[in-house]
C-alpha cells in the first residue's frame, strides 16, 4: 500500500530518502523518520553527519580493500598477523564474520563481490589483479566465497589464475560439509554428499 | 549474535547511529551502512541534508498539531474542508491512514499519543487543553482512537471533559466491529460481541 499525501514536504522527503534503503518500505521509512523527528537535534545532528562523515572520510585499504579510517586497515598494519596467508572473502561483512571466530590470525583480501554474469560482474570489476600481485608474498591462499555458483565460478577463476603464475602455491577453500549443530536428516544431499567425499580423518 | 570489531571507527559510529532506529539490529545497520556507502557523495549528501533539514525546519500545525511546513498545515488552511468536524486521531501516521480512505472531508486534532499511566503519559502531556478550546467552535467530534485500553482510556477522559464543558457537543468514536472482508469465524469474540451491540439498520 502506497503512502501518499504527506502533511508536509519535508517530511515527504526525508521518508523518500530513508525508503532507499535495502528492504525499506515506505510504511518502515515513515516510523523510522518520525522517529529521528522526536529526538533532540543534536541527535539527528550527530545521525546526519555519521553517515556524511562516513561516506566521505572512509578509505578502501591499499592492500586488502577492506574499510578503513586509513590507508592501511588496522589488519594489514598489525605485526601480530600472519602475513603470508591471505584469506580471500567477498565482501566487508565477511571479514568480520571470520574475525568474530578468533580463528584466523592471518590478513585478507576483499574482493568486492564474485563473478556473476548474470548481473553484470566480470572479473576486471573485482579486486582479482591486486589479489594476484599481492600472492607473490603468500605461502598460503585460502579461498572463503559464498557456496553459490557465483562463489564457486569467482573460485575457479581465481584458482586458476593463481596457479597459472604460482604453480607451488598453496590455493585453498574454506571446508563445505554439515554444520556444526546440525542433524544428517535436514541436510541438503548436496552439503551432504560433500560432507562425506571430503571427510577428514580422526587419526592423524 | 553482536557485531563488533568493526574495521573502521567511522563505519562504527555510523552503524550505531543507523542501529538507533526503532527495530534496527546492528545487522541491519550495517546492512543500511553499507548501501549509502556504495551511493554517490551527492546521494549521501542528500539523504544526510533531509534528515537534518526535517529536523530543523518542521513544524507542528499551531491548530491541529500535525506536521506541517508552514504554521498552519495545508488541511487547517484548506477551504474545501469542514472545519465543523474535528476528528481526534493518536499521531501523524493516523491523519495519513484516514485521509488515504478519501471518506474524510473535516479538520483533525493530534494528540501525540495516548493517556498511559504504565508509560508516565498524562493528559496534561497531550493536546488535549487545545481540543477542548478549538471544540467551541465544532459541530462534531470523532474520536478515532486505537481499540485498546490505553486507547479507551482516552476516549473516556477526552469525551467526559468535552461533554462537561459543551453539555450540547456531538461527541462520536468511530465503528468498531468486523474488519471489511472479515470472516465471523477468526474474528475475536470481544469485537463480534461488539458489533451485535452496535448493529446498524439497514432500512433507514
Amino acid at each position: 500500500m502506497e503512502v501518499n499525501d504527506y502533511p508536509s514536504i519535508l517530511l515527504s522527503q526525508a521518508v523518500h530518502e530513508m525508503a532507499s534503503l535495502p528492504g525499506v518500505g515506505k510504511r518502515t521509512a515513515l516510523r523510522y523518520v518520525l522517529h529521528l523527528l522526536r529526538q533532540s537535534p543534536e541527535a539527528v545532528e550527530a545521525f546526519s553527519s555519521s553517515m556524511l562523515r562516513l561516506r566521505r572520510e572512509v578509505q578502501y585499504c591499499s592492500r586488502c580493500h577492506n574499510l578503513s579510517d586509513s590507508a592501511v586497515c588496522p589488519i594489514c598494519a598489525s605485526t601480530k598477523r600472519d602475513h603470508t596467508t591471505i584469506c580471500v572473502v567477498e565482501n566487508v561483512q565477511d571479514v568480520m564474520s571470520i574475525e568474530r571466530t578468533g580463528q584466523y590470525s592471518g590478513v585478507y583480501h576483499v574482493l568486492g563481490g564474485v563473478i556473476s554474469p548474470m548481473d553484470g560482474v566480470g572479473p576486471q570489476d573485482l579486486q582479482i589483479e591486486s589479489l594476484i600481485e599481492r600472492a607473490q608474498e603468500a605461502q598460503e591462499i585460502i579461498l572463503a566465497l559464498p557456496t553459490t555458483m557465483e562463489g564457486d565460478t569467482t573460485v575457479f577463476y581465481v584458482y586458476r589464475r593463481l596457479s597459472q603464475r604460482y604453480p607451488s602455491l598453496r590455493v585453498t577453500q574454506i571446508a563445505r560439509g554439515v554444520a556444526v549443530g546440525g542433524e544428517l536428516e535436514y541436510t541438503d544431499e548436496i552439503t551432504l554428499g560433500r560432507s562425506i567425499i571430503n571427510r577428514t580423518p580422526l587419526n592423524t
